[in-house]
């Protein structure tokens, strides 16, 4: 009988214990990585290991998370998802076609994102990336449009979302619409709904006491696509973790609660270009701003649910390509992203137009590392003295694109070699069907313990959190 | 006061459930697909989806197990593991330098692998592969060698192992030792140790009542290499998941209890050799070995876990090379692997000696549908025709080495053809340090929920089942 007892007390402890476990989130940290399949984040933490000579890894906050697990990410129209259709299974649990964006795949019927279930929950929301406000992938949890493409209507959806805090480089269509028509500029219409715009953190710094909703972008003069490369920043450059520790300052104000989308939205350009280097200082540069939301776990552990995961994979990215011993280290010369390099290259040959072979080996190895410090092989080489020739003898310029670069072709053989050397290749320019991550911590973050599609996960987080996702 | 007896009683429920789901396991199913990494299951999984012309997926049964999770396999040597490696981490949960079978790196100290724990728990133990016995992987199950190559000495493991079941193919070496001396033949010190040899599941089935220790071989007259690939196999072939239930089956006598290894083991070979559709069937071939596992699972629910993982992947493989529609239905093309294609091309040639190319075309249309239901690229073609031009022109053969294969060269470039137009590629004929994954179901299952190394599966198999694993 004592013994009975005993066991009850037991068990209410435990169901205490599950109780509060039940609890919902008073903050929820949603944070997507573009483009950033199982291999881009591995390629991080064994690059950063291979620093250390070692051939084990060094592990990201998020990989860290007690909850790991991968999804299905196939959009209703395609086998391989774009970020549009991407994004908007992680906004509104639904698929559409590619290029929609939280809308059915006819572009007639809107769906509701999590991020309006929060608002209306009297959270505060904020909507933050690392390239353009209006992109796909924050789009989705704000906007509802028939296409990706329609920036300036995408701009436009922020004033009916009414949402606290949105940041990123900048917008890409401002006063032109879909129909590529100057319209009425979207900036002061943002400020009458109420938006204060601020310009780098300085500004931000100086508003975010006054300031109600805000809406922060780059600094003047920057570029509005997109915040540098992390590989290419400079101090003062304005970076992702500055971002999210911003969007974490102005939505704890008042004590509502949030729910913040946080985008690394340049894993995913750096893997169209096949930039190996530039994809793992993207993911690290992206796991810093995961670290700014585990800090925060830290002070509200009973209160916080984070998810860290990928909208899709970008390149079939793999690691090893051949031999057993990995090479990544030597990516650490690669100094510049091969966007950058483009820009040094152009730059190269308008001072040298007729530049040596040597002189351009030259040039390659203080950027690279090629030849200095990484060997080449004998068919990259080959490809480079073509390129050279046809640039710099025949002063016909050639160019590699992808979706969102034109690159020097010089640029993009160079950083193929680099890859090569650094045991890293990739299947093509385009997004792969590969499964994306998933990782959890916090108040319900036991839920993601098995394969998953990517609908699943914000119906997931609104089961959690108590909404109705419709 | 009655609310608090209410709860008290749920707690009570909660209580004993929470006490029921921490029993141990009586029965073990620790199944490895070799080379199967995240992109192998889902290739396979996509594929079945793209027969009837959907864009989706069917799961394979293991990929629906409620906890899903992945692992880092590098070995203590490099970052990429072999299979040696990597059988000895998922058996002793060690790590060791490639091409050791479950000692330390210098090969002097042995590591008990859990399959030992199992027995010394009074459980029956068995092991079992599609290919031969005294492979690297099952090998790391049951003996200590210093080099995965030791054939000979690693069958002669199976009497110490004193397991009470073992299926394969048959032995590699079964009268050559390490030092390539012919010695005493293998098999008559295993029927002096008990074991009772049986060729083929008739031989199987008329000893099994009686035999208290068995090896179950392939037929005599068949390879002892491996089983047949399953997209060769015929009715009557032997198969893995007739191994699975003989294997079920005979270690179920005596009501003890069992741990059962089963690996897929051509996986990995057909990675090996870039033959996407013949990976797809031997990972549909492992999952109906699966499917006989789950059957007993829904059997004995409370009594049974079953993990389902793999010890590296194989060739890098990517679903998705530039189109985001997938075109993984041509596959179903492809009616023989690249292996026997090479035999066929063999056979044709000498039937043949001075083939035209339309000749050529129309036997690769027969077997792999080039041609005629698949469209070919120009570079594939052109790469096809050389090597055409080269072996029935200028008769001199060229072949394509893989790890496991010397393939005709056409076979290898015209498989290669089939992959590019079904929209999957490979980075190299190597191991990748991609993730592996990692699936469970069952008692403790709940144990697997994060990242996790590939030494922590067998060590929290062990704890689960309540073992000490040195």
């Amino acid at each position: 009988m004592k013994s009975n007892i005993f066991k009850l007390i037991i068990a209410f402890f435990i169901f205490v214990g599950t109780a509060s476990a039940q609890k919902q989130p008073k903050y929820i940290f949603f944070m997507i990585g573009d483009g950033m399949g199982l291999a881009q984040v591995h390629s991080a933490e064994l690059y950063q290991a291979s620093l250390d000579n070692k051939n084990t890894f060094y592990p990201t906050v998020f990989s860290q998370f007690p909850y790991a697990t991968f999804a299905t990410s196939h959009s209703l129209s395609h086998g391989v998802t774009d970020s549009g259709a991407g994004g908007t299974a992680l906004a509104v649990g639904h698929k559409t076609k590619n290029g929609v964006i939280a809308m059915d795949s006819a572009g007639v019927k809107p769906y509701k994102s999590i991020a309006y279930l929060a608002k209306e929950k009297g959270m505060k929301v904020g909507i933050t990336t690392s390239v353009s406000i209006d992109h796909a992938t924050p789009a989705s949890f704000y906007a509802t449009q028939p296409d990706r493409d329609m920036y300036y209507e995408i701009g436009q959806d922020i004033i009916k979302s009414n949402f606290d805090f949105f940041a990123g480089s900048g917008f890409l269509k401002p006063n032109t619409n879909a129909k590529k028509e100057e319209v009425a500029p979207l900036f002061p219409q943002l400020e009458k709904a109420g938006y204060k715009l601020v310009y780098g953190l300085d500004e931000y710094n100086k508003a975010k006491s006054s300031a109600q909703k805000l809406i922060l972008m780059n600094k003047k003069g920057t570029d509005p696509v997109s915040l540098k490369y992390a590989i290419d920043q400079k101090p003062g450059d304005l970076n992702l973790a500055e971002i999210t520790s911003a969007a974490i300052e102005s939505l704890s104000k008042g004590d509502q609660g949030f729910f913040l989308m946080v985008e690394g939205g340049k894993i995913d350009w750096a893997c169209h270009a096949n930039d190996g280097a530039t994809s793992i200082q993207e993911v690290l540069d992206f796991n810093r701003s995961v670290e700014k939301a585990y800090e925060f776990y830290k002070k509200h552990p009973e209160e916080t649910l984070i998810i860290v995961t990928a909208d899709h994979e970008t390149g079939g990215m793999a690691v090893g390509n051949g031999s057993s011993t990995l090479r990544l280290k030597n990516l650490q010369n690669q100094k510049v992203s091969q966007e950058q390099l483009t820009v040094l290259i152009n730059e190269f040959r308008s001072k040298n137009e007729n530049a040596s072979w040597d002189q351009l080996k030259n040039f390659l190895g203080e950027h690279l590392g090629l030849w200095k410090s990484i060997k080449i092989s004998e068919d990259d080489e080959e490809d480079l003295q073509e390129a050279y020739h046809k640039s710099f003898v025949e002063h016909k310029n050639e160019t590699s694109k992808s979706m969102y670069a034109v690159n020097d072709k010089i640029a993009a053989l160079a950083v193929k070699a680099v890859n090569k050397a650094s045991s890293m290749s990739f299947a093509s320019s385009n997004h792969s069907a590969a499964y994306i991550p998933v990782f959890a911590i916090g108040v319900g973050a036991e839920q993601f313990h098995k394969k998953m599609d990517n609908t699943d996960i914000p119906k997931t987080v609104s089961t959690i959190a108590g909404w109705q996702l419709p």
